[in-house]
């Protein structure tokens, strides 16, 4: 059976997903679809709208055969980082392709973009220590040097790397390069926000941070319902009848602000993304923000990306600290979150040749890096719980990976 | 002017507190009363069920003059240490004697069962020792060793060292003692706890406990009217009016079992009081129990006392390592919450003779134990505040020492 691999983060899974799903399927002639997907904490540094079981259900319904959970540490990471822990999985798992979405859609100039800066390794890195010296955001000064580099060179066809969905495709590819995978990359064009393509099945695609907006301020779905598939309506229906609330940073802020308040600067500064000084004014601005929003508008500035300090936050929330980054420098593990019966298939036929040990029940399984994706789970179920409603402790270790097939999904819509 | 110290909590301040502050100042002749009173998490390692302001407020109502603040690391201290910290603020300020309630009622029974430890400390020490060994709790331990030494003396009357107040008093006898203060120690029977007495102003007594209890059970204060000064009950319908929460353990467990599950058994290891091989247990029941009361049912043991284990847990809650602990050996300042006219009198007089820095600013001084005393305030009133409202972090920066004075507290009532 021949698989292809997927990167995902399905905050809530839309209709752009399942079409990526469809298209990497066709491209790659693909029995089965492999996504390696964040668990409760994303890439942006923020907790996901909904767990990471109501996601994989999500998944499983709408074209995926397998999800496995991108451990936390490379979840939570910047791009290059994100990129190597999810090909690794990707790679160990057996996946002959991978297929990302991209503003570009051409796998050519993103080809280009790595051979290119390859053969100037030197100038590019001194070029992106200089212009962080300059006191700009650390994915700035990447996007400056690679133009730099690219400028003496206006012949070759290259990616634009200053657009996000180009530049985690240029880091999965570096990736795929830099362990030595065989994986082949395809990229299909990417169904961004507001773009409306009446040929796919009559569905409308918006972005999962404008369904989430929309929900978050109309307290509804009515609005994204033809955006989204009937599978992640239904599942977030059933979600907000059980917890009766949705992850974002507003809900957290409570936790987050106390543990700031209870830790202070001299151990903030320990933990993982926190650079030197920033620990003061994170403190400062939690002393006297009632908000998160308010917060983040104290502690942003030119030298870090929201996004960086986003991450930041995460790892205080879930108290990951630098050391503990230190000692989990590759994927150890494939966690399985759920498959369909095809998935099933291919990974019984593959059990004896996986590259990492595959995980079904977290017990049996001692390792830090999967510590602490059930450390964060438990922190995001906590925090998601309102008043002393914290009955969804320790999901990970009672809950079995989610079997769910193709037939029954469709036959669900 | 003669200055005569009390050691209190007032949580919340009751008909027996006013009679304690009346007794301590007719016994002593003194013109002031001067009350050492802890902040927002008490000895028994709890949070306090309304804040030091609104304690403070309640004393300045009821007979004390003066209000200082014990600084958290005594505050939540076990005996001996609380009656340290205690005795040393008093002698720091003057105070000719100082008063304490007592099982016993007498002072000769304490001063005879100090003389007598002294006398054989050798023997105490290893007694206490082997109790230790034997498993029984630090507290038992040492009254089990006084027995023992007591035995050999049955001629001498001495005091009964199992009775929590008692056990108390002795302490702050012997802190006198080793501190080498000139402090006269003076006694009063304590009216405690179901003990009614019609002759004190036809007014009724009960314990603080029993009046939080029966508050936190009935949701009212009718049934605890009787028991608490006018004052009190204006204070506390105030406070739950703008507050509508009150301070308990079961309010604050959701910020204790985030914590925990948070930092792990190994980083648990770092906090003060968190004896080798608890902190596993602690663990283990955050990750299963979902009220404070089943938690502690999983953890508390034959080897540690509740109050042992809820300090423990005070101090996760606020942060309070054992580093942080051995840098704050003896009180360094004299924070000052509030005061009568008459206290103002006393403290401009003394004003140059005081033994410690006079604090009514927090941001003029800079000491690790203060530093601690207003991040547990704002831990205090982070976990107190109900959603999104904190509103109340940072007071200590911005709350100025209280003045009342006993006239205009009077005709209030």
């Amino acid at each position: 059976m021949k698989a292809t691999g997927i990167v995902v983060e399905y905050n809530p899974l839309h209709n752009g997903h399942v079409y990526h799903a469809q298209q990497a399927r066709n491209a790659t002639n693909a029995d089965v679809i492999i996504a390696v997907m964040s668990g409760n904490f994303l890439q942006r540094g923020e907790p996901s709208f909904v767990d990471k079981w109501t996601r994989t259900k999500m998944a499983l319904a709408s074209g995926v055969d397998i999800v496995f959970e991108l451990p936390y540490r490379f979840a939570t990471s910047n791009a290059p980082l994100f990129a190597q822990g999810a090909v690794e999985l990707l790679d160990a798992v057996g996946c002959e392709s991978f297929c990302f979405g991209s503003e570009d859609g051409n796998i050519e100039p993103f080809q280009n973009s790595l051979r290119l800066i390859d053969r100037h390794t030197v100038q590019y890195e001194s070029a992106v220590k200089n212009a962080v010296a300059e006191g700009i955001s650390y994915p700035m000064a990447l996007n400056k040097a690679y133009k730099i580099i690219q400028a003496g060179h206006p012949e070759i066809p290259v990616a634009d790397l200053s657009m996000p969905n180009n530049i985690l495709g240029f880091h999965y590819m570096a990736a795929v390069q830099s362990i030595g995978s065989s994986m082949e990359a395809v990229t299909i064009k990417r169904m961004g926000a507001g773009y409306h393509d009446d040929t796919l099945d009559s569905q409308k695609i918006a972005s999962a941070t404008g369904i989430r907006k929309s929900f978050f301020s109309t307290e509804t779905l009515d609005e994204v319902s033809d955006f989204i598939p009937q599978a992640t309506r239904r599942l977030l229906i059933e979600w907000d009848a059980e917890r009766k609330a949705f992850g974002n940073w507003d809900t957290f802020y409570p936790y987050l602000r106390y543990i700031i308040l209870r830790d202070g600067p001299s151990r903030l500064r320990s933990i993982a993304d926190v650079s030197e000084g920033i620990e003061n004014l994170i403190f400062r601005a939690a002393q006297s923000h009632d908000s998160f929003q308010s917060f983040m508008d104290a502690v942003k500035s030119k030298r870090y990306t929201w996004t960086r300090i986003q991450r930041m936050l995460t790892h205080i929330l879930t108290g990951f600290t630098k050391e503990m980054r230190s000692k989990m420098e590759k994927p150890s593990y494939l966690r399985l979150l759920g498959m369909t019966n095809e998935g099933r298939s291919y990974l019984s036929g593959r059990k004896k040749n996986l590259g990492l040990p595959l995980i079904s029940k977290v017990a049996s399984f001692s390792d830090p890096a999967l510590k602490m994706d059930i450390s964060a789970s438990d922190i995001y179920a906590l925090a998601l719980g309102k008043g002393s409603d914290h009955s969804k402790i320790g999901l990970d270790y009672v809950t079995s990976p989610i079997m769910e097939n193709h037939f029954s999904s469709k036959s669900f819509k």
